[in-house]
Order: structure tokens, then sequence, then C-alpha cells
């Protein structure tokens, strides 16, 4: 049987489809339009589109699964808002659903990415993972005892809003000090910014002459060329990313976490010293069996493979 | 059929007997002897007395469950560690279980007491709970979708050795700033001891008129009777309390969460600000579905009962 997943992104419609493995036998973007009724139809024409470049027929395809970048119902196939898109109480699920004569099931993007991982990705042959993304916020997804894990209200895993800092930095959540305050790219570049603005003599202006220059890169390239100011922010952000994971980690105790997301790129200057502060603080440091961190595998194609494959995680 | 329970202790070997809907039909107490063999000893008779109080012949036994105050190896019935009873690396779990005839599974005693509050308590018709026992550390156990939940390594919701404050109060795992090292009495303890040493005019002095007076009932009963330095220690326990809360749910996501222990006896006068933090805080305060909080109903017999129940919900 063959399953077909879409994320429905900011910018683009993106559609996979896949065996039940989570092979990858075709793809297909549609750029996303303005509007609940031109998003359906988006919609179904990735999902027609990507089954023709698949060569699948439809009455092959068992399901349509939908990853969501806001909250839903999953129930009832409801999406209650996704503000990138400008949708709010929206039933998609029905709409996409009674068009394509398939069942359709929603989940949280970060959810959809982090199954994909889980099953096509760095998580193969495990059976828990929990996948973070560290993008404008932090997001995570969970698959725990071989399922995607949602809480009893499909709001789990809000892992960048765990505050590890209290009273710290303000959080577009309400909260003061969050993770994903101090751990996202947008994390980063505020740190980076503010160093900035105390050491005009770093070497940070060179590679960033003004403060919209400033990228998650920026402090990683300067610390590299020896600015001691770059390193300081790069230590801090090191030690809140390791901070986070290591919460994560004494609490779930999955088999593997994966990190993706821009900062990710920077691999092994990022994880190695991240891994050294793991192996000092964690409970099961001096245990055989610790939770791994790794780089993600997959890229975007995470979120199809994984909306794809949800009716069979839940 | 029925199922024993053991809670070893490092005062008692507390026994009960239950149905498999973990309905108590009889208990029993030994007092806990020193080595591992009179160890193995005591929970043999314990067992064998829990079985003649209930009225119930051993041959009626399924199994008997060992929730341990340590760490140990599942599968080997092995225990690497209890501090507290002087056990290392001590296979209990075949010198009872030869002894007995009878299988016999050993768990973390934190998870014991989760699953005794999920099947017998306040997580009665719930899918899930995590239970917090605020003592001299912070404990944590979890049942998520109806199973205990243990991570890969058996090690999972350590929730105590969470930071929320990172850089803060050393912690005895290594780590600054842990949940644990706040919410614990034994923390909130150490907070009003500090308060005191700044405050000599304080009225927690009256209660307390030396350090090794103060317990943690000290703080709330001099702010019960308008002391204004007692009072913001009480508040700032409530916001370390209610900061690694909602830590946990946006996390976790959970139907219930219990809190027991001893300062979980201040009720409502605990709960009622708690709960105002998390009205203002969590990801799913404006939403239907919301975890509840509440003080845990059962007291020590829910180590007895979910030791016993953890064959059916592992």
């Amino acid at each position: 049987m063959h399953y077909i997943g879409i994320d429905l992104g900011g910018t683009n419609v993106a559609a996979g489809l896949v065996d039940k493995e989570g092979k990858l036998l075709g793809e297909a973007s549609i750029p996303t339009p303005q509007g609940a009724g031109a998003v359906a139809d988006a919609i179904v024409q990735a999902a027609q589109k990507v089954a023709e470049n698949a060569g699948i027929a439809m009455t092959e395809v068992e399901s349509v699964g939908l990853a969501v970048p806001g909250t839903f119902d999953p129930k009832m196939g409801l999406v209650y808002r996704a503000v990138n898109l400008g949708l709010e109480n929206v039933p998609l699920g029905s709409m996409v659903g009674q068009r394509l004569d398939l069942p359709v099931v929603l989940e949280n993007d970060a959810n959809a990415a982090a199954l994909g991982e889980f099953v096509a990705g760095a998580g193969r042959g495990h059976s828990s993972l929990v996948a973070v993304t560290l993008g404008t916020g932090v997001g995570a997804g969970a698959i725990l005892d071989g399922k995607l894990y949602v809480g009893f209200n499909y709001a789990a895993l809000e892992a960048g809003h765990m505050v590890i800092r209290r009273g710290g930095r303000q959080c577009n959540c309400g909260r003061k000090g969050c993770w994903e305050a101090y751990a996202s790219a947008t994390g980063l570049i505020a740190s980076t910014k503010e160093a900035m603005a105390r050491h005009p003599e770093s070497a940070l202006w060179e590679m960033a002459p003004s403060f919209d220059k400033v990228t998650g890169k920026t402090p990683f390239d300067a610390a590299q060329a020896g600015d001691r100011v770059a390193k300081n922010v790069v230590d801090e952000y090191v030690e809140d990313l390791a901070c986070g994971l290591i919460n994560l980690i004494n609490i779930l105790q999955p088999e593997i976490i994966t990190v993706s997301g821009g900062v990710s790129k920077q691999g092994e200057a990022l994880l190695a010293p991240v891994q050294a502060i793991l192996d000092r603080e964690e409970m099961t440091r001096s245990t055989a069996n610790r939770t791994q961190i790794q780089v993600a595998q997959l890229g975007s194609e995470a979120g199809t493979i994984g909306a794809a494959l949800v009716p069979l995680y839940r």
C-alpha cells in the first residue's frame, strides 16, 4: 500500500508518496496560495501530482497525512489556527478528503518531521527518538516505544517552551527563560547582537557590519577565526542547547535525539562540545545505554514522509 | 488472579497483595534488616505474611513486584546499587524468586508509586499520569498512553534533574540549578535557612529557634502568620514548583499530574497559587483539554500497589 504526505508550509505545499517503510517514491511541490479554498485546492493538486510523478494510481493510495504548522483538532480534521497560512477554523480534513475520496489525517509539522526521521532517517532501527529543530523557534516531536507521542490533547513536545533560565529572556509564549529563547537561531542571533553591542572591538563586526547581517552562522565563523567575544557567544549557546537536551534525556531517555535546522549544519563544531557537557551532567552518564545525539539525516522530506506515515504510528 | 507488591524502603519492607484492579486485599510490614541475605529473607517473609493476612494461598499469586530505591537491571533482576539499603550488585530477583517459586519483577520506587496512583488513586479513569513526589529529592514516574513509561534504558522520568535555573544551586547529580534543588523539601528548607540568615527580624526564628528545627512546614506556617520574609520564601518556592510542572506539561501533556510528599500536605495553600501560574504560562492555557494538578490520593500504599501491578503495565 501507498501513503501520501503533505507538508503545508508558508512557502510551498510539498507532497511525498511513500510505501509503508517510508521509501519515497515521488515528490511534488506547489507554491502556497492565499485563502482556505485555494490552500485546499493546492493540497488536492499536490496529492494528484505526486501520485502521477510516482506512477501510482490514486486507488492504490491508502490515506493522506497533512502536516500543519499550527493548532488543529485531529479528530475533526479542523485547523484551528495556522498563522503563517492565514487559516482560522478551516475544516481542511473534510475539504480535501471529499475531493480525493481518501481519509485525511492531520498532524503537527514538528511531529510529522520527527516521525519521518524515525522511520527513514537517523531513527531507523531504534525504538524511540526525539527530533529537535533549531530554527526560528525550537520545535520537537517524539516517537516513544515505537509510537508517535502526542499527549492526551495532541499538544505534547513543546520542548522549546521548557524554562531553563527562570526569569530570563521573554519568550513569545508568555514565559521567561524558555529553551527556545536561547537555543533557537533567533536566540543565537539575539545573543550575538547583544555581544556586538557590548564589544565594538569584536571581529563579529567584520563578519556582520550591521545588525541585519547577523545570522546563526556569524558567531561560529567569527569564533573559528579566533574572536574571543564570538567564542563566548558560541560557548554560552552550546551550554544552553546542552542544558535543554540533558533535561529531555533525563525525562524521556529516548534511544536517539536528532538535531536539525540551520544551526545543526555546524555539525561536530556544535555536537562535540554539546556531547562533552552531556558526558559530565547526564544522569545516565556512567551507564552503557545512553541516548545518542546526532544531526538529522533527512532534510525537508522528513515532513512529507512523516506526514504520510502518521496513520501507521498513532 | 492476585499480585504481591513489595516496597523496599530504608526503614521497612512493606508488602501489599492486590487483585488486577489494584484493590488492596492485605498488607504487611517488616523492619528492613542489614545485608543482602537478610533483605532477601525479609522480602520472602513479607510476601508470605501478606498472603496470609489477605487469606490468599501463594498458589493463587501470579508474581511479585519489587519497588527498589536505586539502580537495577530489570531483565536480570539485579540490584546495581541501593545506597540506603547498603546493597550493591545483588541478584535480588532470583534470590527471592527461587524461594517463593514466583516470577519477580523489579521497578524503580518512583515509577511503582506512580503506577499505584494511576490504577488505584487520583489517576483512575485517566489514560496518562505523571506522579511527582516532593521529598528529600523530587521523584517522578509516568504512565503514558496507559503504560508505565521507563525509557529505552529504564532510566526515564528523572524530572527532579531538569535544570530550571541554569548555573543555580549545586545539585547532588552534578548539575547546577536542578528542579530538585529548589522544589524538594530539602530545597525549601535550604531557602528558608538562607532567608533566616539574611533576616534576623523574621518570625521564622520564632517558629524555628535554630536551623535544625526548620522543616518544610516552617515557612508555610510563618507566612500564614503574616511574616513577609516567610511569604517571599513560599512565593519563590511556588514559582519554582510551578516552573517545573509547566515544563513537564508542555513536554508530556499528561491528563493528570499528582503531587505527593510532605510539602503536598499544604493542599490548596500550595496548589491554588501554583494553578494561577499555570493559567498564565502553560502552552495549552486557552484550550479545553488541560492537564489537571492534584494532590495524590494514596499514601505509602501507592508503592506496594504499583509494584504489584508492574507486570500488567509494562
